[in-house]
């Protein structure tokens, strides 16, 4: 992987940077975020700015370019593949670490007295706005909203907005019509006494209408703002999509319905118009409700006395919550998935000693054997398929130049998940398909440990999930290791990988208290750079727990793990484990065989079905 | 303990809010916070306002006052307290529960609108009025300062605001010359580029100039501020105390010194005065370093433009760092402790079974063994001395009305603490004089695994202590128990026995990162309403940790407990230990043997010397 040569896009953006026909006075900064006007993890390529400009293409990262300097916030995931993607031309600041300063502390620290700093204020977020407007004022700088997006004026070949066809999820996938949805969220804003709720996130459109897209690859979403009063449903979506006629039935455009369920659809492009005609036309008891994340031009759309801000979105919190439905299709999804990764081991298990099998080649295959599975849809993410020191590049993605032969000397950790229909899956599982060392098995079992103490972990209701991202360190920490990564993240049900408002991290402080019928990862791992990386991954569903005393009736939760995949027991020093810890896996595998087993039967996939089989052998301590 | 009748006193400060006297504009609601003017946690009797009011006399709580309500804000270690102190007049919002609204809800719920909160300006800290001001203002209402003291125009009595003599602390102790600390202070000051800086907290101020007082009982503080200017000195204290030639002798006040080390003595009273001057004569490139926490009257006197607010100042953070001579110190204060302590349990042993103990009578003889050791100043906080029922009121006080007998059928809690001049300690000890029940026992022994799991937690530099606090519930949460406050507090050496930026909790996400030398307390507890109550405490100091692989020479670090009072063997149940667990106990009484036993063997303590051997014996697992 050679650094992207940035030279002259640098000069180019620096000269727009001062160009009337841009600016109204010249900006001596000038802020590129990760995300897009909808605040996405994830991004359609037409805005992905931030990596044409820089080269570097992780999930995370904020560049900011002045006059002289070109500099890139990113997290421990992406230390390591920002420095590969990058030229000398940019200065990596590498987040969590004591000494890295923060974007406006740098800012303040490089720039020339009273400065303007530009930023396209469709991309950044309205909370993140203020807290650096605040910072570079009190500094006698400014920032400024620019509203040509200055990385667009020098994109000579930037692609178009994506605009692909919709389905629909019934009842049967979904659990809650459209229609509840909006009866569930007009009592939420009554309860608030808001008049208005702008729904700005893609995912939140895309639960709130039981529609899904394929706008962004691995999100099943699709470009689209909603705007919901107490009588009015307006959806802002571009091309002929709405002429579907499955979609138009859907969403009922064409009976006569109660008029506040009828949608009016509108262009996507004239959510900023109308939601400034929404503000011009409040009454003084009137509020709008939008998330703190929604981007700064449409938070300032609405006048300042008439904004209900909060974190979390009522939608993003009850999305959060799968229903029956929801969690039926989940298992059914992680099975399918078990099924495609057995299938996948088995056959690494046969050719990976030939040395024919590629990084790859390896995701490639996966992709196969999931899209034999029915109601495969996608992806879920771009597979991490890594042997060796790639494995200690935390998000890393094969690409030719790097692309490594899988072999028996070598541990190889694949990250990867698919959208069906039905459910969204992320798993990782790290295997040596030669002998492991002691020291890599060592590892793999402090991994596994805290892997366990998560997942087992019974916690009473109202615990947030941060409050439990210790547990997972706590064999590495006692040998000296860690990891620069959170531990888990919530995910969607046929939506988004990563979605909020619950997660496990020790960077989270914000996240909503777990619940039942939430679904998060649970993801320790452990990387030693240049030489390989250990992850064990399952997507984990908070459930009820039954504990001695009950927590004088709070009542208490733990998890039930969705994912059903074998954890390679040649990897474990079992003298490592607790007598509950072996039991862990013991039973774990127990169900694996039971629930995965009786799938690999019923598809008639023999051969896979012996590997589980011998894979799943009980563990057993010598001690 | 029978509430205090507040009808009348509630009319009148009724009144008082309507009263143009003093008032401008009525308010509709009157705060009345629980600090002082230097947001202390322990206050003088004078400043005691929020228990004047409503009777409740805990550390923390805040009441609010309407036309038609009286409110008080506490935390779960007050819920009972509270309720028993308060009478009809009052209700008690309990906070960290689920449905317990913020103050600002609240307000919002019950003020006609377009109302006026009142609050005293010099009692408020500027980052609650911020928060306040900005809900109420959202919502129609306005916060305002009313200058005069409300509560203090209905306190008839009111007792005078203290002026005890001060103590003068020399190198031995300190380490450091307040001239050192000044010039590391304008140090850290010029590398934030301020030129100012205002001492509020009455701790730093003490630390600062290496003096300690008596003005608030328990805590070794004096009424007084500075402001620290990279040339000039400037300290508000009332009284004679500054005519004392040791005292005088310790600044340096008649010597004749460089003017930057020059102390200009000035009237408490006029700190706001002399602060609204250095405001008015700021020039544009002048910065004022204040805490957040600094009161909003304070805060009020420097322009914003002109004003670098932190959450921890610079003082607080060096203080919480202890240096050698601070922490030799703490050790020899923790061992006279532990020897007061060995005697105590060793004359409880004896005289419980004759039924002629009571509470008080226990923490006034903890207190007389503590004055025979040398050095001894005061307590370090009022002695919690409860047994059954009276244990689960997490910071009760006893009094004659509640003042419960010790006897062998019940658990007794003490937690106690002293304040030597080499240092402060705070311990609770659990202890049952006959024969625990098997559940008294299990509760016990969980309690104590979460002691051991954070004592023995190995964690890389640069973690907060939140990440820790979930170790300590772990065993408990796996059979269903909690505890509602948090596992440790920062200990000040002959200082504050509760101190930031650092502690253990799942409440404070805004500690600072654990350091070698920082010494906080490990208390985790379980608390049966109307039966009993355990807590096991010891205070820890953070040290460096050996690990096998040493996070990649990020090292690490650890706790070496300073206190060295026996845990009850009687109380453990064996079984319930992890081998390591077991260990961990047998390493802590061996060392509470030889270096404690010394020490009583030194002061020719030769029966509490016994009593020590003796509950020090070795556990064994019987598995």
């Amino acid at each position: 992987m050679s650094p992207k040569i940035t030279a002259e896009l640098l000069k180019q953006l620096r000269q727009v940077m001062k160009n009337p026909k841009y600016v109204q006075e010249p900006v001596q900064a000038y802020i590129v975020p990760s995300g897009d006007a909808h605040q996405s993890e994830y991004i359609a390529p037409c805005d992905c700015r931030r990596a044409f400009i820089s080269g570097f293409d992780g999930s995370a990262g904020t560049a900011i370019v002045t006059e002289q300097h070109a500099a890139m916030w990113t997290d421990g995931r992406y230390f390591l593949q920002a420095a590969h993607q990058m030229d000398n031309n940019w200065t990596l600041m590498k987040m969590g670490l004591k000494d890295t300063p923060t974007q406006e502390d740098w800012l303040v620290s490089v720039l020339p007295e009273g400065s303007k700093v530009g930023v396209d204020p469709f991309i950044i977020p309205a909370d993140q706005w203020k807290r650096m407007s605040k910072a570079l004022r009190s500094a006698g700088h400014d920032l400024v909203p620019v509203k040509e997006n200055l990385i667009d004026t020098i994109w000579k070949d930037c692609p178009q907005r994506p605009c692909k066809p919709l389905i629909t999820l019934d009842l049967s996938y979904t659990g809650v019509s459209w229609r509840d949805k909006i009866v569930a969220l007009r009592s939420k804003m009554a309860e608030r006494k808001v008049t208005w709720f702008v729904v700005t996130a893609l995912d939140e459109v895309a639960w709130l209408f039981n529609l899904r897209g394929s706008d962004v690859e691995y999100n099943p979403v699709f470009f689209a703002y909603a705007v919901i009063g107490m009588n009015t449903i307006r959806l802002f979506i571009d091309g002929d999509r709405m002429m579907d006629p499955p979609v138009r039935e859907h969403l009922q455009l064409d009976s006569t319905l109660e008029p506040e369920f009828k949608i009016q659809v509108m262009p996507y492009g004239s959510i900023l118009s109308e939601l400034q005609a929404v503000g011009a036309g409040l009454s003084p008891k009137e509020k709008v409700w939008l998330s703190d994340k929604a981007s700064y031009a449409l938070t300032e759309a609405i006048p300042k006395a008439y904004r209900y801000l909060t974190p979390y979105t009522p939608i993003c919190i009850a999305k959060a919550v799968k229903n029956a439905a929801e969690t039926e299709g989940m298992r059914r999804a992680h099975i399918k998935d078990a099924v495609a990764l057995c299938e996948l081991f088995n056959w690494l298990e046969k050719e990976v000693p030939k040395g024919t099998v590629t990084e790859i080649i390896a995701a490639d295959k996966a992709e196969e054997f999931r899209s034999q599975q029915k109601e495969f849809v996608e992806l879920s993410f771009a597979t991490i398929s890594s042997t060796g020191p790639n494995g200690a590049i935390i998000h890393y993605k094969p690409v030719p130049e790097t692309n490594r032969t899988l072999s028996v000397n070598e541990i190889y950790l694949l990250d990867s998940g698919a959208q069906y229909k039905d459910g969204t899956t992320d798993v990782t599982r790290t295997m040596h398909f030669g002998t492991p060392s002691a020291y890599e098995k060592e590892c793999f079992t402090y991994v596994l440990k805290g892997h366990i103490a998560v997942s087992a972990a019974i916690f009473p209701n109202g615990t947030k999930g941060h409050l439990l991202d210790s547990f997972a360190r706590s064999a590495l920490w006692d040998c000296g290791l860690d990891y620069l990564h959170g531990t888990g993240h919530g995910v969607g049900s046929f939506l988004n990988v990563h979605e909020g408002p619950c997660g496990i991290s020790y960077k989270t402080f914000a996240d909503e208290p777990l619940e039942a019928g939430m679904i998060v990862s649970d993801e320790p791992g452990y990387y030693e750079d240049g030489s390989f990386g250990i992850r064990i991954e399952n997507v984990v569903l908070v459930i009820p727990a039954e504990t001695k005393y009950n927590f004088k009736n709070r009542g208490s939760l733990t998890f039930e793990p969705l994912t059903l995949v074998p954890i390679q027991t040649k990897m474990i020093d079992v003298n490592l484990l607790t007598e509950k810890e072996c039991n862990w896996v013991n039973e774990y595998h127990q169900k694996c065989r039971e629930v995965v087993g009786a799938e690999l039967e019923r598809q008639g996939r023999h051969e896979a079905l012996r590997w589980l089989l011998r894979e799943t052998e009980p563990l057993a301590r010598v001690q």
